[in-house]
């Protein structure tokens, strides 16, 4: 005779924060060329090992020359100086630039010596062969980078823990650096439980559904960086169940179980989970719908996720733990959810003591507004989420939102 | 003697509308695993070749009967069944229920013949060995998924266009659908031009400087599901520009040509990308700061774009223009950018008749509030984009904004 689940909810966050209070993560370190590295998380500080840029460069295209040669030149009373000849991009200058002489220079160009600063273009006008006449004055150091003064030689240029972007891959290559220690990203395992369960290419029988869970979370692992291994399917033996968790276990950094759907995995999901390590199960139920069966635990410093078999469940929970722990592991901030504001088509309610997520459909209207319309339906229906273009989030103490109300809509 | 360069700016989604009227994207399509499907783009309407759930499931653990037996049941007056036996989980049900029977069954059980509905275990009181007490009516229906209720055999599940979610992956795999058609990603090729320049792993010499746009441009098409594909550095010779640009341009689907700092550099991108095909450039200038002189064009239909030389510009204008044009050569909805709110630390100004992007520093003040800081600097330098957490917008027609005001960070 099976007997009802009762424990005591906890809100994800405080689920969360409890994971993180016991959970000391210690990713390991690999080498990989800096080019490759988008959205990959520095191992350790990087110091620029030399300054940038290595010399001083004009940011115009004009004409490099000293800058007091120039003072008080105007209009009606130009600097005349001579040109000695044309600065070659990417070349060190053999020439150099004495009082009342100027070269020209291209936009990047290496300022010759003597050289304080450049005028542009189109403030000179040429008056013969080798002259000039520069009709304004410049400053020192007037269109001219110094040396060092992107980045000095030495200094920090990127924090460990870092996630690389476009522009930071830019930057370390800048300053000469091609390979980097990156963390290794956690590896994710993942295995679905239950007799009923058949892999999704075999052929399916009465009484069989394919298991899905194992993908649609191995999804949502990739796309928050991490890399999914998936376990196969145990059954609802629980010899079977244990050999396989424990194997699983041994491979992974973070292991997902997503239990049966009959009582007996689902206690069963407990009892191995107890065997894979301490301090265990922290938490047993979360204040959120769906999800709520969901068990939190951390065996041997690697957490231990029990999902509901449900699909829709099992996803939406894992959406709002996975990151943050693959973060976490990371040592990164989360990243934020892509949010957009829209219009409630209909009053929906939520009980209190519990933070429900449910799947809407955004469409524009008229006025080329969002609106936002909650698909109702059987909590189980993987199409609900599939048709959805997002969730809404009914926060712990609300009773819920009326029709119209501007609401934040999660992209998912 | 160089020329200064003019020509009449539009603004970069005008200058966008004018790409796509005239660009017809033909993207292949390649057969894939869905398992290995996420992010990617369906090349065809998907229809279900088969009904989701394939047979009545039970929603609850509890015990399948006929509703009329239970109608009028109450705690003061119970219905009393005759148990049957249990239904195992995966298998096809061998016994079926008669008026006056039930049968135990457990959450995604699948319902026996002669059952239309599940009573949970909560209102049931065990009377016999074989005898239940229901203590309430249940309708008809009444936590059960009729099959197809998820899906109907031959209904469209998932649109061309559309772009793969974890969901949606789980989706396919339900209805059995492991394989399918989705386009090709585009090839972004890339060609790097100055004779300054040198690839990163090269030993710098005084004048040179090395080629970054190649890869933080590499690093921006991957970030939006392109696959980048760099085709090296060509010198400022007009010869070997030329050459090496068309024969990019055969290898990808978008070419981007990030020019030589010099004047005769940034000539030739222009009579490289005349060169090319049909019609050729249509629009030079962008009505943005950093990234003006920046070259839309469409060749033999294939885009082609002239980038500025300067890695900061390049880099702010590519991530205006190259997102949009993967989107529309995947036929989708242009993603959203991440975005914060957050308080403006200091007033900025912007000049009218352009978009100006400023690199902003994002900090949380005592009471948590996101304060943005404003990177100045001279423009060039790819340190400012590296410290940055994000980017300020003005748009076209602003002064600036003000010291306090509250503005939208594009996370970058």
């Amino acid at each position: 005779m099976p007997s009802p689940e009762f424990f005591q909810v906890l809100p994800v966050s405080d689920a969360l924060k409890l994971l993180d209070a016991h959970w000391q993560p210690q990713p390991e370190t690999e080498s990989i060329a800096a080019a490759d590295a988008l959205d990959r998380t520095l191992a350790a500080n990087i110091h620029s090992p030399e300054e940038l840029p290595a010399f001083r460069k004009s940011t115009v295209d004009g004409y490099a020359l000293r800058a007091a040669d120039t003072f008080g030149a105007s209009q009606s009373l130009p600097a005349f100086l001579q040109v000695n000849g044309e600065l070659k991009m990417g070349e060190a200058p053999r020439l150099s630039v004495r009082a009342g002489e100027a070269l020209l220079i291209h936009t990047g160009g290496m300022l010759p010596g003597g050289a304080d600063a450049v005028v542009m273009v189109e403030y000179v006008q040429v008056a013969g062969a080798n002259e000039i006449e520069v009709l304004r004055a410049v400053a020192p150091g007037e269109n001219v980078i110094q040396a060092g003064e992107d980045v000095a030689a030495n200094s920090l240029v990127l924090p460990r823990g870092k996630r690389l972007r476009p522009q930071d891959i830019g930057g370390l290559l800048a300053v000469g650096i091609d390979r980097i220690a990156v963390l290794r990203s956690p590896r994710v395992g993942i295995l679905s439980c239950g007799d009923e369960l058949l892999p999704p290419e075999a052929e399916l029988v009465p009484g069989k559904v394919r298991d899905i869970n194992a993908y649609t979370l191995s999804a949502l692992a990739e796309k928050h960086g991490a890399q999914p291994i998936r376990f196969g399917i145990a059954s609802d033996n629980f010899a079977d169940y244990q050999r396989r968790a424990a194997a699983g276990f041994a491979a992974c950094d973070i292991l997902l179980l997503s239990a049966g759907s009959s009582v007996s995995a689902r206690d069963y999901t407990r009892d191995v989970i107890k065997g894979l390590g301490q301090p265990g199960i922290l938490q047993h139920g979360l204040a959120t719908k769906p999800g709520k069966p969901t068990i939190i635990a951390l065996c041997d410093n690697k957490p231990v996720i029990g999902l509901p078999g449900n699909p829709v469940s099992a996803l939406l929970v894992a959406r709002q733990l996975l990151p943050s722990m693959i973060a976490r592991y990371l040592g990164q901030a989360l990243e934020l959810p892509r949010m957009v504001r829209a219009r409630l088509s209909q009053r929906v309610a939520s009980a209190a003591g519990r933070e429900d997520w449910l799947a809407v459909r955004l469409e524009q209207d008229a006025d080329g507004e969002l609106l936002a319309q909650p698909i109702f339906g059987k909590s189980n229906l993987i199409f609900t989420l599939v048709s959805a273009d997002g969730l809404l989030r009914l926060p712990l103490n609300t009773g819920g939102f009326d029709s119209g109300s501007l609401v934040d809509i999660v992209l998912f």
